[in-house]
């Protein structure tokens, strides 16, 4: 690009100009700023509600409608047992969403502590978390208000970087724990290589005691395509060095069947659930065990799940493939961003050139294509580079979709020449 | 009783051995412990699955299958803001347990603080709360988990010992709650007259910032009767008094339609409620909100509550009655025990004569009976007369409710005349 003279970015910039007015006057209203489901993904479950055909029981006879049951029913432990890869004794099932567990999770880590009042990562004066960016906002934003410091960690396209992540655990006692989506990492949707799921199930033994990797497997059955890659299965290299202890797992059933009515749960050694579970029980008499029948009666097992997740796979295929074909397109060899084409998960990660990821969503929303703010994909809400983007194509239509991708590249390209052109 | 002579207490006690005997030899496997509904009660509400026909539509529009709307939907907070008698924009929903609601209040005053860090009562070294006795477990186990020193205050027919309760906030500017269940209290069954509550509102004008009455009015609509005590309104007091700041109000449908999978619901001011629900905003994206929407087809509105708990009321009675006319009949004048017959709620609350409640849990039990723990209706398990048991009538069928009963007054009697024996 370096090469285009001051005439040529001005030329170009006018057409862009053009463009952009042009799309200003169309009244766009569109959305790509949150992982919804869309509304024919839902439909796929529209017979959850009535499922139970007025039989509430368990398989063990148990009265679902009732109190109790803290962790869950067993059918429902091992049907998500297998979306994790752990027996159904190391699962416990929670209510509608797995960022409760999380939050849980942290909270009592935090201040009652994982083996006792002794164990409280609080404490420490300073308590610390690696938080792979761009990564999760809602992780980041559950250590901001617990006010556990962040440190950023690159990504790579086989996960976080481990000799950063295994370097800063081993120096520094304070880091408590990290924050991860193994497989389609939101929002880069990488799978992390079997290495790196390897060397983060090895951190326990590396770093000081209660340290946790929290393995947010969102994503666990979210393949786009059939030969999507895999996740090496964290437990078993867990068990092979000793370090259990050390990681939770999570996912939930948000984006299977209902985002807001679905089923979550969480994955531990045997010692972390019977202290989860003590935490638990002051809050809770149990969770809606009805509404993991249902799930159960549903979804039924791992093909059960699999070919239901082909469904959704078909859906959002082609919303994907809109905006990455028009991505390549229109920005290809231009040197005005990058991105990766994911086989799964529910983002596509687009960088610009440094300095101009607020200036381009700033661009969208005036002409009213809403996108995830800038920054919110980093701690603090803040990209040192000012470069990431997340794209989140699985709620609008795919005609929105498809018009917001063309909106996307207009603004991309105008905020990058007028960068250019400020520059040359 | 004290005019018996050795001799007629001898013989009673022989009389009473050969029943104990009697039952121990019948192998009964009875269970009283908790306030479960039974599932004749839970049938009352199995069209709750499959109610929405698969109209996933909120009034609104909103499709409530999807993520969002952390405080529950318009025609909810209406709903069940009839039941604790404020309006909707006053009221919060949340998933199916009003103890996660009211522990997240907790953590969140002690913590986090109602209005920034330097509300939360975690600055003091001491925090402590007032719990009228007997009361409900879970509310004390929550206390003493997080660390709160409980103040047993007198629970009287009026509710609790008001005099008692101003005293003490007064004097000690450390105390910042009490626990209140006001309309047929866990366990005593009384139903709070207008002056406690008016009291009650009061407190906060009394109390230092950041006082907060738990009121957890769980059994709001839940009469035995049709002329039982109705509850005067707690938010009509704290508005004439300007103390909305003070009251937390809970509720729930666990004992409306089914006891594991229902609907819970917070009321408080509108400041308390930002604070709650930006608390919240870290922990989960939004409840069940087709649950919410099931609840409103099933129930409608108040009179549609009304006319349900009106069903629950028919089974409920008649274990009540069982239980209280075997009381009647067979302790009556006796002195060797007291009690009240509820109009409403889970509960009927005994008092042994001072010294004896665990022995006759301990009795009951050896025979298969298994009753509440003695001293759990006492914050740390501790009855300093050990003469509290709670019964739960709800969960058995009448029959099992009539055997209990009747097996209930023989351990009475057994522990009352041996000790009568010891002292004479």
């Amino acid at each position: 690009m370096e090469q285009l003279s001051q005439q040529d970015i001005s030329r170009q910039l006018a057409t862009v100009e053009a463009q952009y007015k042009a799309l200003a006057g169309r009244k766009l209203s569109l959305d790509l700023t949150r992982g919804k489901p869309g509304s024919e993904q839902l439909d796929l479950c529209n017979h959850l509600d009535g499922i139970l055909g007025g039989d509430y029981r368990s398989e063990t006879g148990l009265d679902v409608r009732n109190y109790g049951g803290l962790d869950g029913l067993p059918e429902a432990k091992r049907l998500f047992g297998t979306v994790l890869g752990v027996s159904p004794e190391n699962v416990v099932i929670g209510g509608n969403a797995s960022l409760s567990l999380m939050y849980t999770v942290i909270d009592l880590a935090l201040s009652a502590g994982l083996r006792g009042p002794e164990s409280a990562w609080g404490n420490s004066d300073e308590v610390k978390f690696l938080c792979p960016v761009p990564g999760y906002d809602r992780h980041f934003a559950i250590c901001e208000y617990l006010g556990i410091e962040m440190i950023p960690v690159p990504m790579l396209d086989t996960g976080p970087d481990m000799d950063v992540v295994e370097k800063q655990v081993g120096e520094d006692a304070d880091i408590k724990g990290i924050w991860c989506v193994p497989r389609f990492s939101n929002p880069t949707g990488c799978v992390y290589s079997d290495e790196t799921v390897e060397r983060l199930a090895k951190l326990g033994s590396l770093a000081g005691d209660h340290f946790l990797v929290m393995y947010d497997n969102a994503y666990a059955v979210h393949s786009l395509y059939d030969d999507a890659p895999g996740l090496a299965n964290i437990s078993d290299y867990c068990e092979q060095h000793g370090t259990a202890d050390s990681v939770f797992q999570f996912g939930s059933t948000s984006k299977i069947t209902f985002a807001g009515a679905g089923v979550a749960f969480l994955a531990s050694s045997t010692d972390n659930l019977a202290a989860f579970k003590h935490h638990l029980s002051f809050q809770s008499i149990g969770p809606d065990k009805v509404n993991q029948l249902r799930h159960v009666k549903l979804l039924q097992d791992p093909e059960g799940i699999a070919a239901h997740m082909r469904k959704h796979a078909a859906i959002l295929r082609p919303r994907f493939e809109a905006v990455l074909a028009t991505l390549e397109r229109e920005l290809a060899g231009t040197g005005m961003g990058e991105w990766l084409a994911p086989r799964g998960g529910y983002f596509i990660s687009f960088n610009t050139r440094p300095g101009l990821a607020k200036e381009v969503v700033r661009l969208a929303a005036e002409i009213g294509v809403n996108l995830t703010p800038a920054g919110a994909t980093f701690p603090y809400g803040k990209d040192p580079a000012d470069s990431n983007i997340r794209l989140a194509p699985s709620f609008p239509s795919l005609a929105e979709v498809q018009e917001t991708a063309e909106a996307f590249v207009v603004c991309v390209k105008l905020a990058t020449l007028r960068q250019q052109l400020a520059n040359s």
